[in-house]
């Protein structure tokens, strides 16, 4: 033993930190591994999981699912009404991010953004009437992700207003959108004054119009050669979008010229994006809802289809367990502030964009975008060890979506519930951060992740239809 | 002896490989260092560079020198015709890029291109016309650098072609490039059939006008800001400026659409600038001549001012000792070739492109640039690496030219030519390759560097004036 320990050896302590903190303090080296058992432990979850590793039926559904998301080709053809396109719209309705919640429960942006689309459809006079209305029982909220729709941060989408129409043209399947306002006071982050209703005003009674007159003249836009080519540009496509939007501006330019619109309206809709480094950030959700959603609904499937947050709860879905969302509390988001604000301002993770994520986008294609960590946190080299360990528990690696940093590997994607819940590894989302107070808006952006206590739940329900 | 050369032992060879090979031969490994001994092992040279290094008229002048590229603010600030705006081009004379050179010796694309240019002035009727009037000395060559321009491959600038002015604003100095083509057929490369020929009537009669009354409308554009973004982007603005020309774009966009140039023309124009992904290249190269010539012509000062190649020979100038040029024979380009061309179809290193190199762009600023390398060859770890050899032979790093891959470090810039030569590490080079024969165009992109050869008379001249 007096040899064995000699001096010169290196500890390695696996899982709780607790026990290397003893070594340290003894005076000795220890090298932390983080580690925890599968299934966090739970015995019982932890066979329901063992099961399904290699499960024949699993492992043909899954490749099944990754393979149509694989093959997605979700192309941008129009613009419409929200009320007019989306599946299952109808009536006194409005749509949040996340899972579903009641009104009493949501936080402050989305219980502001909720007013602002009240005030928006005219269904209230004024801030007092809509608080009223809102909290009334007659208005029925609904996730975006249950119409089909996307939005980042609050998502809240009325009927009256605009939305992004992509198509996956392998199935014909839709996915929508909202249209990007910018930063500053803005819907998404809960403020509901005049200028953030004007803006709404303008962009379903001008940027939309003239949107889709552009989008008519050009045709149907093809996304992921967009998100590939922006990959190589610097942008993770989640909470990077300034080579993305310019992309897509550069292409839509033409056809905006040969266009009926007039000179002065142009203009106007041009230099709004133009001036907008995000407005692509709602094209690239739209077009990864619409390469999941191929994914979707296919029995035995652990592939993750959706992951979005409410504000209150993260919520994710698996392929093969239909519409069912399993949830638990959403996590704070660790990052950078905007002077004057700190953490105690910060609400938890909000809206519908960790979409990209679950596509292989945002954080786990941060390799992709090292300039990224000037506005999340961290270093370059620490993003491309945050790709790196998402293919521990992802189906693949997307081709289409090569990451130079990494010699043009695949960006990981197509995240399998079984391995999250048996590494213990959770999928990490890069997100903006919103002041938890309605319309303060975006306050900093950071990194956070899944919480695994999605996961858990969701492999149960998958065990119990995959056994019965 | 025996147990100094005992087994376990790694030998490492300084400087000659053939050594290496022979321990390699004998079945022992070896590390292979590159090293030459300082000014390529001439000793009076030699000497001559000792009395340089840590000169203080040399230190103070190179301070001088590199501050003032630093503290340059080229901006954009308007459209000319070369005829009327370079200083000292007058009468039948044509510009090409490089050191000066003789129409008899040029290589082939560059011959191409001066023929292009004959029939574009008018001054030859037709293809016949115009070689002999070219070698009938008639015409006088002067190179793009002596009359403040700069222009990529062939370089041929004739006095009706539009110019971009870009003035450094804290000098008021003007610095000028010409328009780029695209690619295909183009002037640079020296084709001159009628598709060149009516392009160039275009850009001279609609995109110069266009982009005139559109830089009048948006007023000075200051071209570092743009650089640097796209540096963060995925550019190193020599071989690739596909985020700096969209960028540009989304600038132009909103003032060209208030401008009063009508809409069809602005379509044409748009259009044309959104098909070229290497539209910026001639900015980015005006830009750095405007930064570099702000550092040029102090006496004492070892900085490079100017790389550039005429096909033939490559030369530099120093900012201590003038106009002169120092030259050497241009190398080839190890790169990557389109399909059906090889190395035995290559014009050797051309074009005033390298003043992005000289400015610590390009070649130098690879490692925010991981995608280039499916366009020159080799890896994203080699660009880094590439980048990180460069600050052996430079004054400083540029902080205004950030490299996110390398922890947002900023570009090797300011070329010590006393480094260059003490240390034997030539400056890299990121280019196209031109078809050695006129007109056929583009062939390939690669990496080469500028020749040794050049920097010995360069040190041998200084060291004459500082120290008389």
């Amino acid at each position: 033993m007096s040899t064995l320990f000699a001096a010169g050896h290196a500890i390695v302590n696996v899982g709780l930190t607790s026990f290397a903190q003893t070594i340290v303090d003894a005076g000795a080296r220890v090298v932390q591994l983080d580690w925890q058992p599968p299934a966090s432990g739970d015995r019982a979850l932890g066979m329901q999981l063992a099961a399904l590793i290699n499960h024949p039926v699993v492992e043909q559904a899954n490749q099944r699912a990754y393979a149509a998301y694989v093959e997605a080709q979700p192309n941008l053809i129009g613009v419409a009404r929200a009320g007019e396109a989306l599946p299952g719209f109808a009536g006194r309705m409005l749509l949040h991010a996340g899972p579903p919640i009641a009104f009493g429960e949501m936080c402050g942006p989305m219980q502001g953004a909720i007013y602002g689309a009240l005030l928006f459809e005219g269904w209230a006079k004024d801030i007092d009437a809509a608080r009223e209305l809102a909290a009334s029982g007659q208005i029925a909220f609904a996730s975006c992700h249950q119409h089909g729709a996307v939005g980042p941060m609050a998502g809240v989408i009325s009927p009256s207003m605009p939305v992004w129409i992509v198509e996956n043209a392998v199935t014909g399947k839709r996915a929508f959108s909202n249209f990007n306002e910018g930063l500053g006071k803005v819907l998404r982050f809960g403020a509901h004054g005049r200028e953030v209703l004007d803006r709404l005003r303008w962009m379903s009674g001008v940027l939309a119009p003239t949107m889709s007159a552009v989008l008519a003249r050009h045709g149907p836009l093809a996304l992921k050669p967009v998100i590939a080519q922006a990959l190589h540009m610097g942008d993770e496509c989640h909470n990077r979008n300034v080579a993305a939007s310019s992309l897509l501006l550069k292409k839509l330019v033409p056809a905006a010229l040969e266009s009926k619109v007039p000179h002065s309206q142009l203009a106007e809709v041009l230099s709004f994006i133009a001036g907008n480094d995000h407005f692509f950030l709602n094209l690239s959700m739209a077009g990864c809802k619409a390469m999941l959603d191929a994914a979707h609904g296919i029995a035995g499937s652990s592939m993750v289809t959706a992951m979005a947050r409410n504000g209150v709860r993260f919520g994710i879905r698996l392929s093969g367990t239909g519409d069912l969302w399993f949830e638990a509390p959403a996590l704070p988001v660790n990052g950078l502030y905007f002077p004057s604000y700190g953490p105690q301002d910060a609400a938890a993770d909000l809206g519908d964009s960790a979409i990209t994520e679950t596509a292989g986008l945002g954080g786990f294609a941060m390799a992709g975008s090292p300039a990224i960590v000037q506005f999340v946190g961290g270093t370059p080299a620490q993003g491309v060890a945050n790709t790196l360990s998402m293919t521990h528990i992802t189906l693949g690696r997307n081709n289409a979506f090569t990451l130079p940093a990494i010699n043009f590997g695949g960006t990981p994607a197509g995240i399998d519930a079984r391995k999250v819940l048996d590494s213990g590894i959770a999928p990490i989302i890069n997100t903006g951060i919103a002041h938890k107070e309605a319309g303060v808006g975006q306050i900093g952006a950071g990194i956070t992740h899944a919480p695994l206590e999605c996961f858990a739940p969701a492999i149960a329900a998958l065990a119990a239809r995959v056994s019965a």
